[in-house]
């Protein structure tokens, strides 16, 4: 079944067409930047979803992941990325503009449909998907299905506390897990560290100014074997763990994927990741290995699975 | 259907017959001390089954909670409070036993079941029981079905970590939740309290020494209006409220029932665990309420879902 899937993200709008049962193969893509207000995004989203459809043939329904608090019936309650959005009951307007069945979903939980049919999680009934960018996302997959709770609001583990001492947090708290293990938090660790002089080499690759410092700029440092960016590395390694492990011992999945825009650093990041991980689990030693491995369908991902998800369970490839 | 449940506990064996349409009113019910041992445990809940069945009548199958790791297929793998256990493959051994088709579980699992067919969290389909006593367990109840992960592992976020800087718990690492909202937490807090000259009321209850301090003590002295009692009180709340709000994050609940010894505090404790909960959650101001209440059943709720576990969800009230 072909459908649209949209993943909107806070500057821009990624829409793609796909065929339900080959769902890493992407038919038509475009992109829009994120207009603002709920009234204008219902209206871009209807415009690209019929741009797809001109490019890759009519489509029988169409789904959008959105970052924020959904509910089931598809109305976003709030999105911390999506600026003058609140309340807004995007599936109903979405539905009433394009005349297709719409659903709209989390972007994480996105992801993870998308990563568990044709992904790092392929046929996995038990898998977790944490999206590390700006802030952190999760799907939950149990029982093979995604685990929406009682309000559609599960799998936000960005906000979990691991330091009621941390620094403060946006959304009002401190210590959130998304000030740690995020691209943000790794730029927080980075531009502390480069004020203590400890990071003389990353400041270097950012032009000298240790407020310019970025994330890249201590990945690259760390790939050049600069032994302070490895220690941020692993720093920024040990708190991944830290929370994929209290997520380990709540879910108890058969893989953890990683996507978002740390993924890129998989390769630096992940080894660390995982020494840590299994040392920070429940009983770590008496249980089965769990792989952590990056996602696969990269920035696709999102609008891949929203449009499995418009799609339904009984079109996909894996039930 | 009659089945047997019993709960295993660190001390002592509770063993009930059930009747899985009714399964608040107990047929008949037996406890025994705890064994040393796992030859010695499964000879013990053998005896016990047979004298129960011999009470209430021939049962159809035995159900059992444990406290600890247990695998889907009944083995027991690590029990912090069992010891001389490991690796037990408990159901297979107590099938051959007593002749009956035998199911073993979690003991919180086992709780969770009990208080969602007859108890607190009655007909939920997304719901949360998390027992606060020497440690913390935890079942996880979406889609109407015990969430058990890949191993059945799942739903254990005593040793979800919540201060990397915390005391170090005997599981090797350092701030587990259980470290600070279980009944040995408050007993920590009470003790460094006491010993800073900051909890006289209590520590006068206790006798006069501050090492003698337990949370009965505490309780009692806040009952009485003692500020410093309050105090440390609402001190517990918040930490079981900050955990409660990182699983709400993930999970997403209708309902979250407290069981466990600190549920006699209920009355003293849910009402701050309840203010501070509402501040910590994500989006609190934009989420339903979510109750949080005492568990219903007591201390037979984990013998009881024990025998609904061994019934099966085909023969419950509510499916």
């Amino acid at each position: 079944m072909l459908t649209i899937g949209i993943d909107v993200g806070g500057t821009k709008v990624l829409g793609v067409a796909v065929d339900s049962l080959e769902p890493a193969a992407v038919r038509a893509e475009r992109r829009v930047p994120t207009p603002e207000g709920g009234a204008g995004l219902v209206r871009a989203l209807g415009e690209l979803a019929a741009a797809l459809a001109s490019d890759a043939g009519s489509a029988a329904a169409i789904g959008v992941g959105v970052p924020g608090l959904v509910d089931r019936a598809g109305t976003l309650h709030v999105g911390p990325h999506l600026r003058h959005i609140t309340d807004l009951p995007l599936a109903a307007q979405l539905a009433e503009e394009t005349g297709l069945p719409a659903v709209v979903d989390n972007d994480a939980n996105c992801h993870a449909v998308a990563e568990q049919q044709g992904g790092a999680a392929q046929g996995a009934s038990e898998a977790l998907v944490v999206t590390l960018g700006t802030g952190i996302g999760a799907g939950i997959i149990t029982g093979g299905a995604l685990l929406h709770g009682a309000n559609g609001f599960a799998g936000e583990p960005g906000h979990m506390i691991v330091d009621p001492n941390g620094p403060p947090c946006p959304c009002g708290k401190r210590g959130c897990w998304e000030r740690f293990a995020s691209g943000t938090g790794l730029g927080r660790l980075a531009r502390d560290a480069a004020h203590g002089g400890r990071l003389d080499a990353a400041v270097a690759l950012s032009g000298g100014d240790p407020d310019a410092i970025r994330g890249e700029h201590v990945t690259a440092a760390a790939r050049l074997g600069d032994a302070a960016a490895l220690g941020l590395v692993d720093e920024l390694a040990r708190w991944i763990a830290l929370g994929l492990a209290n997520l380990a011992n709540i879910l108890d999945p058969a893989v953890i994927v990683i996507g978002g825009g740390l993924v890129e650093a998989a390769d630096l990041l992940l080894p660390p990741v995982r020494e840590h991980f299994a040392a920070l689990v429940m009983a770590g030693e008496r249980r089965p290995p769990l792989p952590i491995v990056p996602a696969r369908l990269g920035e696709h991902a999102g609008a891949i699975g929203a449009a499995l998800l418009a799609a339904g369970p009984d079109q996909w490839v894996l039930r």
